[in-house]
């Protein structure tokens, strides 16, 4: 199957888009190299592929233009938004148009008595959060990097409150989308729940950008739990703790956040965030609840915890310690940096039922050891998704051929144990290869088919989860 | 647009079908007009339009077989469940070949450390949970009648425990489908969560089988709580049950029902169940979790309601109390009957946002008055969904068009308030034309452009959600 995009559009049609987009935008479009660089991020191997122009939309309509005007001229759209995403979402392989959305950054409307708001796609989760302070609300899902919401939406993105609040997929009521054509879709109404025909709201979840721009959001919101309790649980070894978390779903404790951090992350933290811990498995959790059920919750981690050897649990009574451990998880990977001085890390998620989990995080850490590369493990375990943060010399080709190899095996192990090449981060450029060990070929070919059924002129972040 | 199937398939490619269906699937293929009678249920105005031929097949590569056989010779395939949905979903409008799923009902494995199970599409929830009852695991998803699994996949059905366990698209984590190509798709792994691609599950979730045949489906288990406890409240007014609902929600008690019934429901629960309730408004409520939990969510809600002129409270402590008054509340199909002996129950159902609830009902019911319809009320309150049992003289033209007009407005009013025409029902023929008042245009057209993409020639359950 050949794409109608299949190089670089012709110069003249470039041409065309960029003269009428700095027409139209003034300084709000702009072609100069450096920033059109910081639009081309990717934590892969693949090396950065700037798009030809960086536009700053403030409006849905704007942004209606823009994708009409380059469907009119077979130019690229690349939806932006922080530019944190790991696996290439926001290069431009083909050139053409970063729709930057910053600009589109306002908290719309909150429904309190529904549990939920209206953004825009611009707006990061740490900003929204500050923003419905005086609510009583909140919105869980926090992915280490303070990510734009849009971007949230698009990776299908989750956090250490997944196991609780479930991911994006679970939080997104309706959306507003730009198609391909410039038609404007709202995918679903704001009524918690709805069978009026195909689920649109959850294609666009998770489809990177790839067939239309977001350009709002409607999101349900978690009421600010009473009562917060945390802490710190060693263990002796990574099954223990593993067996801890599943043990503890299972009892129907709503665990609010329960993350492993192996021996080798545990390092890094203290290092990095002095945190003084004993360098054993941990897992981090939280309990959210009433004062009366977040101590019944703890009370029964605790001796789940005991009876597997785990313990003693040590416990951050006030907010401020809270944070401190928190933002040390959030940390992980600059604090795996500090390991391996002069490397880039390269952030990568698998996800496996939780069954397999233990086996899948020894069976790593075996290869870790064997291969000699440096790669401390945390993972949101009561999901069974861990990440590695691998760290690679990029000078040395043979560190990166290692380096490759090694996270190939991880998802082949993945794999052959039933999980997914990625959890959380999404699919972007590095991981297309893998959807094909990933899916039967009848799935690719639906998502294809879904993919041209959209965007026939494959314009919309094209070379991205698919190839059409 | 025209459809490729805009009429009954040519006369010989029926003969076809028949003839080859009959050939290979022997008595478990049947012409005989009773059982294609039962395969045409319809719960709406529309008239019952049977099938030309039902096979009951056994496994996923006899229905690649059928499809690939109607697809060579253009003819409908109609997946069937229980046929025990409301608007039309298993008519066969152009005839065709209706697939019943009911050989395929076997739990093909349970993986109690996921809180997972895999099963086929032919299993019904009473028949799943029976067999999963000594793993100390259920399978929470509860629409009113005993509905096989496939068919609930198919609507996005939900019920009673969805304000706690949320819907069919929330408890799916994988689906093998057969597409109308007859190629065979597997959604995604059995990984927890997963970003990797296009979310085909939630795609197929809904789809009502327009977009293939459900034949396997991995679903999410909970865990049997520990305590359960039951009760019902009576409320002064249906908003004070609305207000009590959005308080227990907005305090974080984690509900596992909520339901409301209205004083005309009560009445006809007492004549169906002799349950011997006060004839006001009530709310029936459960609560899941440890023994002191339980007590605690019970003893804040019961604060709540009283709050608001609710109560007293009358608690279901024993197991059979609380099953009675959940069957009585599961009866309200059949209750209804009994106030308008001879009629047909017109069911259907509307979803507002939460903080728009009492203001819907409230207009319905004085619309129920004003018109002089018999309609009572019950609402899964904590989702903003409520449901009217019409009941309809259908030998009565009058009688028709007054119902009609009535339920037109009804969707016209939660439409006006952000709802959705149908909150767990689904579009099947009825609901068709509300789509396009619930819908943006380019919502429609993205709807049809998939339809079309994964189904060319429009055999899978054609004229249902979507003309294309």
């Amino acid at each position: 199957m050949t794409t109608p995009l299949s190089g670089r559009p012709a110069a003249k049609d470039l041409d065309a888009v960029i003269a009428q987009l700095s027409a139209q935008f003034g300084a709000r479009a702009t072609t100069v190299a450096g920033i059109r660089q910081t639009h081309a991020n990717s934590l892969t191997w693949v090396a950065p592929q700037p798009p030809d122009i960086v536009v700053f939309p403030d409006t849905t309509e704007e942004i209606v233009d823009i994708v009409k005007l380059c469907a009119g001229h077979g130019v690229p759209v690349i939806p932006f938004g922080t530019g944190t995403s790991f696996e290439g979402h926001v290069n431009a392989p083909w050139g053409g148009v970063s729709v930057d959305t910053s600009h589109m950054n306002r908290l719309l409307a909150v429904h309190a008595e529904d549990l939920d708001c209206v953004i825009e796609p611009g707006i990061t989760r740490k900003a929204l959060n500050e923003q419905l302070r005086d609510t009583g609300l909140f919105f869980p899902i926090d992915p280490g990097a303070d990510a734009s919401l849009g971007g949230m939406v698009s990776t299908r993105a989750s956090g250490t409150n997944a196991v609780r609040y479930g991911t994006m997929k679970d939080n997104v009521l309706s959306l507003k989308v730009v198609l391909p054509n410039g038609d404007v879709m709202i995918t679903a109404r704001r009524a918690k729940k709805s069978s009026a025909g195909y689920d649109l709201t959850r294609l666009m979840v998770g489809a990177e950008g790839t067939l239309g721009i977001i350009t709002e959001i409607t999101l349900k919101l978690a009421g600010i739990p009473e009562a917060t309790s945390a802490g710190i649980c060693p263990f002796p070894s990574v099954k223990a703790a593993c067996d801890a978390t599943i043990l503890t779903i299972q009892s129907g404790i709503p665990v609010a956040r329960i993350e492993l951090a192996d021996e080798l992350q545990v390092k890094a933290f203290n290092i990095h965030s002095y945190l003084g811990l004993r360098e054993t498995p941990m897992l981090f959790v939280e309990f959210h609840g009433t004062e009366q059920g977040v101590e019944e919750q703890a009370k029964r981690f605790g001796e789940i915890a005991a009876d597997l050897g785990g313990g003693p649990f040590e416990w951050a009574t006030k907010a401020e310690e809270r944070s401190r451990l928190w933002q040390a998880r959030h940390d992980a990977y600059w604090s795996a940096l500090a390991l391996r001085p002069g490397c880039k890390v390269i952030a990568t998620d698998v996800c496996v039922p939780i069954s397999r989990l233990a086996e899948c995080v020894v069976a790593t850490q075996d290869d870790i050891k064997a291969t000699g590369v440096v790669a401390p493990i945390v993972g949101h375990v009561g999901d069974g998704n861990f990440h590695l943060t691998l760290l690679c010399n990029m000078e040395d080709p043979v560190d990166i051929e290692t380096c490759r190899a090694f996270l190939h095996r991880l998802v082949q192990r993945s794999l052959a144990m039933e999980g997914t090449c990625t959890g959380e981060h999404g699919v972007g450029q590095e991981k297309m290869k893998y959807l094909l060990d990933e899916h039967p070929a009848a799935t690719l070919d639906a998502m294809r088919a879904i993919k041209r059924a959209l965007d026939p002129l494959n314009i919309m972040n094209p070379g991205k989860i698919v190839k059409v």
